[in-house]
């Protein structure tokens, strides 16, 4: 009797889910009909890049891009849009920088280098020493402990390898030579460090990106070089044709500045105080146009707002679209949004990032467990119809501070076998950008938003 | 009793495929990290479009491409090349087409159109006619009913289906009206055919491709139209600003030319007799270096006779490397490679086709089923280390005669998001694919044939 009240139920709710997630599937083939027939990540991408174009934290790219934003959001319907002020990191370029190898026998072949972010200059005359080539910590400190490192150039050339078939790992395998690579070498009196571009391709673009000095130690300059011009400067060096590099970076660290982010509010219909929010980074290095990283999240999440309206979908639950400033050398967006949210007295349900490049979507990385699983895990089969699928894990760096007060963490992971080709470097334009694969990643957000907006969690 | 024995020899099967699968999946690991970091096909694709370029059947760019292919073989590590004769259709565009929207106000604009493969040209004289614009076949036979279509020229204007995620779909759909648009107008009295370019997205680039006439009707002209500009006329139709179009195109097919697949052969150790064959097609477009389609296929296949090489890999059954030709415009290469098939006296087990773009490999397809699948199947958890699945059904074009005596249909699967943006196009170039994608891919198919040469089907 048990047993059969129990199948009964059980029967019921299989059926309801059944037809649940039937009409689930035909909301989502509504989306990704109109997100892939009349998407406008595409064209807003388009504006951000080549009409705004870099717009590093504090620029006045940054600026116009907060307007420019803000404005995208309004067309595509969101109900308010708010600028949410904090104050964010102000480094400057300055002139462009130059490096040039001195060779034995008096010529000189010029160097393709970029300054890392946060870096100080090297001032007006340049650093010009000897060439000390390390390929990891292990050497650096090998070395330093002989005294080689003292008065040198520290050349860290450690590429990224290329057979982590997920390039995010060799990232951040290769990632902590740019991160602190300088302090540490300034620690065995190095006077320089360039470092080879954290590049999954060979060509002559120097790949930017932060760095930042421990404080108990002397801070020296720090640039990045062509991956091209990573191997030669190491050919030279094993041949000894190398003599000296001489480079020079004229950027600085100015006060802090003010700046926003920009959220678009689409108000829910029955929960409007459970609040889902789906982002990426408005802020971008100076050298691109800043496409890849990351004018395709932050355009993909104003797409989250304009399908929902243009298809008459009110959520029940409140969305915000947030691009956040400062993820590139600060974070500083991210710590506000949370502070924030801490204090409004919503309840921040779930997030979900955008920040690994607008490339075709693989899967939806969501940080879910047990009961929260077992109720998202049935959806996983509606989106394998549009190849993507749900994966274990999932967060950002943007979103990052929400999840101490509980919010759900997710993001939509691309494939990731381009993005480090462009990365941080001026070929991150929007010439790199596939419109079908940018709309499919926003498509793969505005229905996962849809299922959390209409179940919640 | 009877169970316990069952569950006992379970068991030491179950034991020893994991034992097997375990050393499979270093092999395959070798491999991967060989082709991933060391991988040859994106260089000799370099070559194979920069220094070849276009390479239409009997054209001297395909002439080139077979010598060059065969030494990119023999450098490979081949044990023998085989250049393998047959007859290919020769057609030329000769003189580069033109076309002009004339208005109703008297001025004009260029329309950019390319030629369809295996049509007429206009004549020195073009065409010039009034344009009736159709969606699809059942607008043009109610017009054609009417007799509107006499004298006219018919423009199919049926875009791609965006919603199709996988847009090999979509471009099946579309195709018919390049395929046989011409003779069907031709059989209501049009003079000529413009059909919107078979593209995803929306550019200046016409894009080519193959058509036939149907022997019954007039053989009429037909170009094909840039995305942009079907757009552009189909507005200046709708508001009535167009008054006719001319144009004229200088192509015509001259008689069969001499040309030939190219073969590498690995001998197998154990099964030499058995064959696997792993191809692309190295003839393309005339418009395009044809590095998606198909110089990438080809360079793949190249590869995968390296990797063995390079690994010390002997395969057990007998591996050939294909470079087919004529697959555009006529499909003699792989009539040839099947006809020398039959007669050979070897058991072509397994064959997989590359042409699809050299984009990043989404799946396997394999055209297995009952216990070949059976065997196959459990080695696809091999393959999703590196985001590769199986997927139901496989083949292509050039290996299909194979099909008929028997031998197992396969194709890598590559994304495609992107392909359409640049098939047929002037914009297949080089410079669209990624070497990681392109390696990818080639290992994709290199570990399929190490799991086929090793265990047979």
């Amino acid at each position: 009797m048990k047993n059969s009240i129990l199948i009964a139920a059980m029967t019921i709710i299989a059926g309801s889910l059944h037809a649940q997630t039937a009409d689930d599937s035909i909301v989502l083939r509504k989306m990704a009909n109109e997100i892939l027939s009349h998407g406008g990540a595409y064209e807003n991408l388009r504006a951000l890049t080549k009409q705004v174009g870099p717009r590093l934290s504090g620029s006045a790219g940054a600026e116009k891009a907060v307007m420019v934003t803000a404005k995208m959001l309004k067309d595509a319907g969101a109900d308010t849009v708010i600028l949410q002020e904090c104050m964010v990191p102000h480094w400057v370029r300055g002139e462009k920088e130059s490096a040039k190898l001195i060779l034995a026998d008096g010529k000189e072949r010029i160097l393709r280098i970029a300054a890392l972010g946060n870096a100080i200059g090297t001032g007006p005359k340049g650093v010009k020493a000897e060439v000390v080539e390390v390929r990891d910590f292990k050497e650096l400190d090998q070395l330093g402990a002989t005294g080689a490192i003292k008065g040198k150039i520290v050349f860290y050339n450690h590429p990224m390898d290329p057979t982590f078939v997920k390039t995010f790992f060799a990232y951040g395998e290769a990632g902590p030579y740019r991160h602190v690579g300088a302090s540490r070498a300034a620690k065995y009196g190095a006077v320089g460090t360039i470092v080879r571009s954290l590049a999954s391709n060979l060509d002559d673009h120097p790949h930017t990106g932060a760095m930042n000095y421990i404080d108990s130690l002397p801070k020296i300059p720090a640039v990045a070089i062509s991956t091209n011009d990573a191997e030669y400067l190491s050919g030279a060096l094993k041949n000894k044709t190398a003599k000296q590099v001489y480079f020079r970076s004229n950027c600085e660290m100015l006060p802090d500045a003010k700046s926003y982010n920009v959220i678009g509010v689409l108000r829910g219909s029955e929960f409007p105080n459970e609040v889902l929010t789906v982002g990426g980074h408005l802020d971008s290095w100076d050298l691109a146009e800043g496409a890849h990283d990351d004018g395709t999240g932050c355009t993909q999440s104003i797409e989250v707002i304009r399908a929902f309206k243009a298809l008459g979908i009110r959520p029940k639950r409140t969305i915000h679209a947030v691009m956040f400033m400062n993820e590139e050398n600060g974070g500083r967006g991210g710590d506000k949004y949370a502070e924030e949210a801490k204090k409004d007295g919503k309840k921040y349900l779930f997030a979900i990032e955008s920040d690994a490049g607008g490339f075709v979507p693989r899967a939806l990385g969501l940080s879910v467990r047990g009961e929260q699983k077992a109720k998202l895990w049935p959806y996983e089969r509606l989106f394998k119809s549009y190849d993507i699928a749900f994966g274990e894990g999932g967060g950002g760096s943007d979103i990052g501070p929400l999840a101490s007060a509980g919010t759900i963490m997710a993001s939509m992971n691309p494939d990731s076998q381009r993005y480090f080709d462009v990365h941080h470097a001026e070929t991150d334009v929007f010439e790199a950008v596939s419109r079908r694969e940018l709309h499919l990643g926003a498509f793969a957000m505005a229905g996962i938003l849809y299922i959390v907006s209409e179940y919640g969690l």
